[in-house]
């Protein structure tokens, strides 16, 4: 068995990294880290976690436990400032390694970019033990437009996100009060995932976020200018891969088939006025944009079976 | 007192236009048709309507009545067969008057167009007593748009609305256990509304339109290149007015504080990466997108206080 | 015209209060109290609020503004601790004066009763110049049981609430992560609403909430032993009621008709099996659940319409 | 491998029954009955359905596919009238053949009872290869109260259930515009499931279901009379159990933590003014209230892992 340890597992992400850590067949967890809960057993996250399970320490005593595979469920400054032991895979789950560029990183993270490999494993396999997990909206983005880059023009990127993407943290724009009944556009033209889009795509990105009533999922509709043949483009590139599919020509991707699955959906439209074309991508932020593609990036640098864990099958209404 | 009567006062606009008749100082409801309610009285569509109110016709009948004004809140094809009784001020909410040019209202709606004024008074006033009243989508875009046409390009409008933008009929796509925690994008680059858009604009639309899990409301969300002063242009346009409301800089509209009322919110944002213009409107589907529009634009044909029985007060959480 | 100070006027209940009072044909608002917003114009609250009402106070120069009338939209420990204004009418929405025993309001809100009178028009009129409003929980629950008082049995009340009846106050349990596609019992057996649902039934009630994925409105379904005729005396109590309306034979509440109006709809089912009375009363948990039946209060002590301000007309959908 | 045919596949019950199926190590999905798909490829119901499972028949085909169990996904008068060939395994997810009592049996589902053993594993194993699964209601009241038996009077029984509790037909009840912000008790004292759990526990029950505005998930209140000790007697019942889970003192069960899985939670509480003993059972009504228990019933009588094929595991946030 590999081992693993979860540094913030309390919040929804290192939640849900537990979740397919729990259901991985070579993985097993040996250190459950939360400053929040240190001490507590398990089961104090959650009833359905029993008595097989370490109990929780603090994020110091997990990242010290040896483990083979780190899973960084942190901020983004609190990962900014981690250590990683040497020879130790390290998948950071935040955003603070993602950006390449200094100005940039230092700018969005108030961090160095240091050594760490962008990993989405479709588009940009992992290099090394160091590993940047795509932020949820951009892993949708990039896997709408990636693979047309260098063909694409005026890239406009309309996202909508269900509200775990903006964690556990107590916030007005999180209180069921606001979000029931609402959609609320936030951060418009100014959100920290448009330049790290724009950097795996090589060029500038219109971004805006909208957060939806819903639970979790995001659905990402892209319109560029191109006289590439997308439809073709996106079905070479995902034509063997288990967790992205291009839906048939005329159907659209849809935020609850995604729902809490590892998988995402792609669909492709020509707009019939303008010639725009249109690419939608759906997956559940917590999955393919945060835990499941974190297990999926371990997975490639420890030369395991890229999905296992994952949860890509079964057919939930 | 002004009489009116409500053709198809079961659905959803019906009854929103209804309840706009209710607390206008001015209308008198005296017909209230619905083939599938006639003979009923008006407590069998809800509860809250007593006995002073005329039961339920057929709409051949409320259409007969005599009243000063017709509300045609009816399928496209039950609007474009009807016949006008002379000297009456008619608004049509449903579609099949909305398109002048003639190929177009075939092609979307098997309706000529006829002698029919298209009415969205902060924009385009209405002429004459046939009035066409626009769609709810539509009403977001030029909300958002109009006062910039002539000045943008590429324009792409992303919307997302409520469920009953879709009615009371049962289909698939309404149902609660396909509509709950998901979004839903539909019609990709091929909806009727598009059309509509343009050709107020004067320019081609990129429109795609998505379900969201709420009732009622809907955000445009719009993206142009221009080299206009965007936010001037709005808040001369709606200086004046008591119904749109151009918002301060750096602040959202939101479809909850519009929800159940007849106003509307925009935004207006630049995007920090591109340059992209970003003008985002919010509205109640029902209200400005429907019914609140049909009472403004009957208050303007009829001489009367253009926001009579219009629901633009109060603050409710 | 009278005067109005609205003392937490930034909370739900206090907003709510604001819109009826804005709504009110004889209540003026001369200070809007909230120590967060003290300084900032009306708009602070919300865009729609315009420049014609005063900017916000701090919640003692609201108290100290010589107004006729007073709502305490505060907690029930601020509202315990403040002085009454000699000779104003003062309506506290809290729950720091509703518990007539001493022992009971010391152990639920750490208050001493003092000579505040309880105030649900249709049930039990205030009397004198200080009233305590009713809870949400415990308003449906008498509108549904008090008109049978003394004649019942092994009282069951299980009630569920939308989120807003918890308040703006960020806690987890408020957090649209927990609430969405969730349903919650909280406080179970244990709620301090069950003291004063008994207190004015002179019984003891088993009472159990459940928070609700709404954003408003609250439903209560009580289970009774009683021979008495229960729809005979539902239906003799509120026949004459504006606000309360009993429902036909075979119809049910339902939450959404009553959400965002100051009304409620009552039911009465006899079970099939066991011969239980079902009494089910619908209502808005910020509506005659808060601010509708604390201006409606305030118009009875200042002998106005005992309706104005309230939201009771219309049929939106 | 154990061969299973699925009829009414395109069902809610039916899709997550092939949900199960897929997902269990001994089972082989050799027919997917639909009258309405068949001739569909799989992938007809679900884009995540691939080209390895057999194309849709009809379900008089996969009747006679000759698998070792059959799953009747059918309506009540459908599975009434089905004729179960010798020596199969069949589950009949219907209520046809739940109730014993001819006269009842015949009162509710027009059916006579035949010989079905209604099981529910962990209070009522099945017996023989005709097997009844309970209703969605009735597994959690029992899961509840079964352990209860005998020792308890003045049942009441309030529950809740999302909307996929009634299925995919098209009804208004399961409009979106009708589920969302809306709580609907229907069926009040008067549904079919109250007479399957009074048969069960031998004792009348006052029985209000109420829909809930989520997908799935389902939570039942229930209320009795009892001298026992509640707390003992389910925690010993449910103390081997894989699938139900006693929860510790003074904590709630939630919907939200069993939606999507097979398990169900039970909370214990007294209520502090009556002494009337409250137990709360959480399940999802499509996991343990449907599909999941037909699986573990099939697995029951085929002397298999009674949890294969199960969701059990995992911590979803």
């Amino acid at each position: 068995m590999v081992t693993a340890a979860i540094l913030g597992c309390a919040g929804y992400t290192g939640q849900e990294t537990l979740d397919r850590v729990l259901a991985h067949p070579e993985l097993e967890p040996v250190a459950l880290g939360s400053d929040s809960l240190a001490g507590e057993p398990a089961a104090a996250l959650d009833p359905r976690l029993d008595g097989d399970l370490p109990a929780f320490t603090t994020n110091a005593a997990a990242a010290a436990a040896g483990a083979d595979v780190l899973f960084l469920c942190l901020d983004g400054d609190e990962a900014a400032a981690f250590e990683p032991p040497p020879g130790t895979v390290v998948v950071d789950l935040s955003g603070a390694h993602r950006l390449v560029d200094a100005d940039l990183a230092l700018a969005w993270y108030g961090a160095a970019p240091g050594a760490w490999s962008y990993g989405l494993p479709e588009l940009y396999a992992p290099v090394g033990s160091l590993i940047a997990n795509p932020g949820c909206y951009a892993t949708a983005a990039l896997l709408a437009l990636g693979p047309l880059a260098g063909e694409i023009d005026n890239v406009v990127v309309d996202a909508k996100s269900g509200v775990s993407g903006a964690g556990k943290t107590l916030r007005q724009s999180s209180h069921a009060g606001f979000v029931l009944e609402n959609l609320s556009p936030y951060a418009v033209g100014a959100h920290r995932h448009a330049p790290e889009i724009a950097q795996q795509l090589g060029a500038p990105v219109c971004f805006v976020p909208h957060l939806l009533p819903v639970r979790r999922g995001l659905l990402a509709t892209c319109y560029v200018q191109t006289s590439a043949d997308v439809r073709e483009l996106l079905e070479d590139a995902y034509a063997a891969s288990p967790v992205v599919r291009v839906l048939p020509e005329g159907m659209t991707p849809e935020l609850a088939r995604v729902q809490s699955t590892d998988g995402a959906e792609v669909g492709v439209f020509t707009d019939g006025a303008t010639g725009t074309a249109i690419v939608i991508c759906a997956l559940d932020n917590l999955g393919k944009g945060a835990a499941g593609q974190a297990v999926q990036n371990a997975n490639v640098a420890l030369g395991l079976d890229e999905t296992a864990g994952l949860r890509l099958h079964g057919v939930l209404a």
